[in-house]
């Protein structure tokens, strides 16, 4: 006697077989036991089986819990004018030197407290959630001193659950270098004070950075990622997003979980994360923010085998995005990724990128039963309508959320 | 003693005041009697009335409910497939060349029963209305046939109401010669045949046609301009989106309603527009999904003071596209669009696009008590937020819909 039974349905298993690398199941049935997933097959082969609950779902297709992998999700007001400055024919760049980006959203975070962080927050996380996504990776990186760093962190750590989302905190340990302080100072008291602090708290799953022109430098990142090595925390970077500065290469020496963004990323740093086994998060919202030109190099990573996710990089400046169904038709729609890839880059690629695809992000014997249930005729509708609303049901740990 | 007062909002009425062209008035009240706002002012100056049904709205901003212009909203199938043929850089033309593109529509939808279309385009109603869609306008033009054009209009009349959701039905005369039938048979059948029957059952509101080179040319569109106009229906015109046809110029001449479209629009087509009071509907989402770089000439647009609306062109080849304030945001992004021309573009424009402007569109005495409630801090975050899920109120005609 299982727990729960879904019936009527077709699944998407991600669990990869010959000819069907998404592992489709048509007319198939889940069962649910102690909020994992005991067995999915066809209904057929389940009919002995029972169940305390069963729920039929109306033949709707159905895929593992949606696994939003880079966000920026806590941050202080927004930036809403900038939107207007960009329009106006202003880079990335330009903003920075203005003074805005990064730093205004900065400011804001440092004056707003824990609570009203937690609230803007939450809005922002249900209307993610309302669209598929059951677990999120959630960055600091807009305090930029020990305590602000800290206090996203704990802001991240409270939403947890919410919605029934699973929070996944990562410390954006270099972001931008607070207005009049020392380089070489800033980035040591980060490796010193800051990585240690978090990790004594155990307030963050894996440390990340941006290196970029505009940013940190290869020697700062790899100090801060030695650092985050010592306490024993995983790395991930923001790389190649507006030139190319061999971060992806950086990133795979230091066996990173995911390098993001990738739009000037050249084939050897492809066959580097390909080697290490770096998951490449790619974040089309951006692109489409920036009215970027470069694409990312799909067909490089398809060549090498680089596993793809995709994210939404939900962000108050370069990506206020609050749908990942939208985000997986940018992918194919700016990209050129095929619906396959963005179902897979969003559940199971999008797990090995936070490091759980032991425990998520296909559904098989043993997994979380996070799930969604999308009332589409084809799992390929999941890429091609623009604005989906989201998933007729979001189920999690086995019971609806 | 009203009916219901709204309070505990700021309004933006779309009346334009000096200084002020969208008519914002901040800490407001609205009063509503018999479905239509009597009253709207700050709350100070309403603290005298009474109404049998008060509603605070906690803070939200209150736009007139959205209304989404351009749609082809009834079809059968999907296009998930071509998604995949534009990904791998085939054009609009050579999709249409290979015998996909409207034509594969065509043959599904003459193949639907009405009840398979009706329950198809509801889904898709409803996830327009949950984006704060109040008042939609549905396009026939995947039948090419009597029959099936009668059959598409009947179905948008089955749809009036879905939701709270006005339906505002199109007969689309001109949308794609049907394989194998001689030109000139086939605009001389819709012209005296497809339009007085139209006509006759009252199933439409306007006509429309689309002139490009792989659709019709200006005498064909003349023709059934004509022919709608001898029964008293108004005209729309699909105009230069693929190349400069002249398009705007002749729907001007002829007093139409709206152009649509519009990315290869020149200055004298502009001022045409100008003149004859023709609405500039532009479809961002359709670029957006065409890979398009020629945007439409919004400069010129202001210039001359032509009203912009914005709206989805929901259709299953070039803008499966289900959510309004997601195109507003692309408006923004795509077009350079202020927040401002947007909200406009989605409710007094929109409305005069539709021949409906002294019923709804703003919020002022005498007009439908249509509105959203947004729980945003400010009104620019409508155009924003990527994938905003729409208003956490939609009301019509006074009631909760
Ligand atoms: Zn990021
Ligand atoms: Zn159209």
């Amino acid at each position: 006697m299982w727990e729960r039974l879904l019936t009527d349905c077709h699944v998407a298993t991600m669990v990869p077989q010959p000819g069907n690398p998404l592992g489709i199941i048509e007319n198939a049935a889940i069962g649910i036991d102690d909020g994992k997933i005991v067995r999915v097959a066809k209904r057929t082969e389940l009919a002995g089986f029972r169940a305390a609950q069963v729920t039929a779902l109306g033949g709707a297709w159905v895929t593992p819990g949606l696994i939003d992998c880079h966000t920026h999700l806590v941050f202080g007001g927004n930036r809403s004018e900038e939107h207007a400055m960009r329009r106006a024919g202003a880079t990335y760049e330009e903003i920075a030197e203005a003074g805005g980006g990064i730093v205004s959203s900065v400011a804001k975070t440092r004056a707003a407290s824990e609570e009203a962080l937690l609230a803007s927050a939450r809005r922002r996380l249900e209307a993610l959630a309302k669209s598929g996504v059951t677990t999120i990776e959630v960055k600091s990186g807009y305090g930029l001193d020990v305590e602000t760093e800290l206090k996203m962190l704990r802001v991240a750590k409270s939403l947890d659950g919410h919605k029934g989302v699973t929070v996944v905190p990562t410390l954006l340990a270099l972001h931008a270098l607070p207005p009049g302080v020392d380089r070489r100072d800033y980035v040591d008291r980060v490796a010193k004070e800051t990585i240690p602090a978090v990790a004594r708290e155990r307030l963050a799953n894996s440390v990340d950075a941006y290196l970029e022109g505009i940013a940190f430098t290869r020697d700062e990142v790899e100090k801060i990622f030695t650092a985050a090595q010592a306490v024993g925390l995983p790395v991930r970077l923001h790389a190649e997003q507006l030139s190319n500065q061999q971060g992806a290469a950086l990133a795979a020496k230091h066996k990173a979980l995911s390098a993001d963004h990738l739009e000037h990323l050249d084939e050897a740093g492809v066959k580097a994360m390909a080697a290490s086994g770096t998951v490449a998060v790619l974040l089309p919202a951006a692109y489409y923010c920036l009215r970027d030109t470069t694409p990312p190099p799909v067909d490089l990573l398809r060549k090498h085998k680089v596993p793809i996710a995709v994210a939404t990089d939900c962000n108050p400046g370069t990506s206020p995005t609050l749908s990942l169904p939208l985000v997986m038709n940018m992918g194919c729609t700016l990209f050129g990724l095929t619906p396959e890839e963005v179902v897979a880059g969003t559940t199971v690629h999008a797990a090995r990128a936070l490091g759980l695809a032991h425990d998520r992000g296909a559904l098989a014997p043993g997994k979380r039963a996070d799930l969604c249930a999308w009332n589409v005729e084809n799992l390929a509708e999941l890429g091609y309508w623009i604005g989906l609303p989201g998933p007729d049901r979001r189920i999690v740990a086995g019971a609806d959320a």
